[in-house]
């Protein structure tokens, strides 16, 4: 999969597992993880790979970074799931960009083996995952940071769902 | 560049610009965001993507979703800086991971056409950029979210500057 025609050298990954969620349609999931209490799901790590993930049954959340495998194509202006006015894509979080990687912060239940269990998944089943760091407040955590459009809506992603406009 | 060897259908990126930031070197870096403050460095966005910018400036932080470049092949157990133990590679943010993608959070100083000047970059001068999301509080930031063996060194990285350990 080739992701938005770009000139410059490419950098290709490749899938370190998969994760599982109860949302196998693009539209009617959470939009963020925030409107995902609760939500269980499962990351399958590729067993040449469970070795990494030794110690990291201590954090109580992990950062899962993945590819918005069923997006193709990307627009520079969306118009956002809250919100009606149409938006920059790097000032949004829409699946639909040049590179399509998304990010979720997600409560990390339990590790075993090559399976973690995951809660407030906001992520279709089946998607293929890149990488998993730690999420560590002194690195991450800025509470008070101001958030532009989102500074009055985003509270709203605890209930607002998805549509299939990203498709 | 071809990632960690995996045999599941791979995916390619292509930059969408250049981080650049006042370090040159892999040894003598900031490890983190909150041990580079006040570092400066500008974020340059290749023209066909600048439309995408748009609204970004109302953000105080923005995460930069990047390529560990300078990084071949991966460890699944590292030694990281902050600690003299090896750790599971997805329970650190060592650069060499099995696909090499790096994530910062910094302050956005201001957006100036297709240039984003931002400071507390913790980058790699020539880093290639691979996306950029605005950071949202309530679907990013849980400062009291424990984290494993860096709960007590994570405040450490404020001070701890990077070796050539990771090349």
């Amino acid at each position: 999969m080739q992701q938005n025609g770009g000139d410059e050298n490419p950098i290709t990954f490749f899938p370190i597992g998969t994760i599982h969620s109860p949302f196998h349609d693009i539209a009617g999931m959470p939009i963020q993880p925030n409107g995902a209490r609760g939500e269980r799901g499962t990351v399958e790590i590729a067993d040449r790979f469970a070795g990494g993930l030794k110690d990291l049954d201590g954090f109580a959340r992990i950062i899962l970074i993945y590819s918005f495998h069923k997006c193709t194509g990307h627009d520079l202006h969306v118009k956002p799931f809250l919100d009606p006015a149409h938006r920059g894509i790097f000032a949004t979080r829409s699946p639909r960009r040049p590179n399509a990687i998304g990010l979720s912060v997600v409560r990390l239940v339990s590790v075993n083996g090559s399976t973690l269990v995951v809660d407030d998944v906001d992520v279709l089943d089946g998607t293929p995952l890149l990488d998993i760091k730690p999420y560590v407040p002194a690195f991450d955590a800025y509470p008070d940071s101001c958030c532009g459009w989102l500074e009055s809506v985003a509270k709203n992603a605890e209930s607002v769902r998805s549509d299939g406009r990203f498709r």
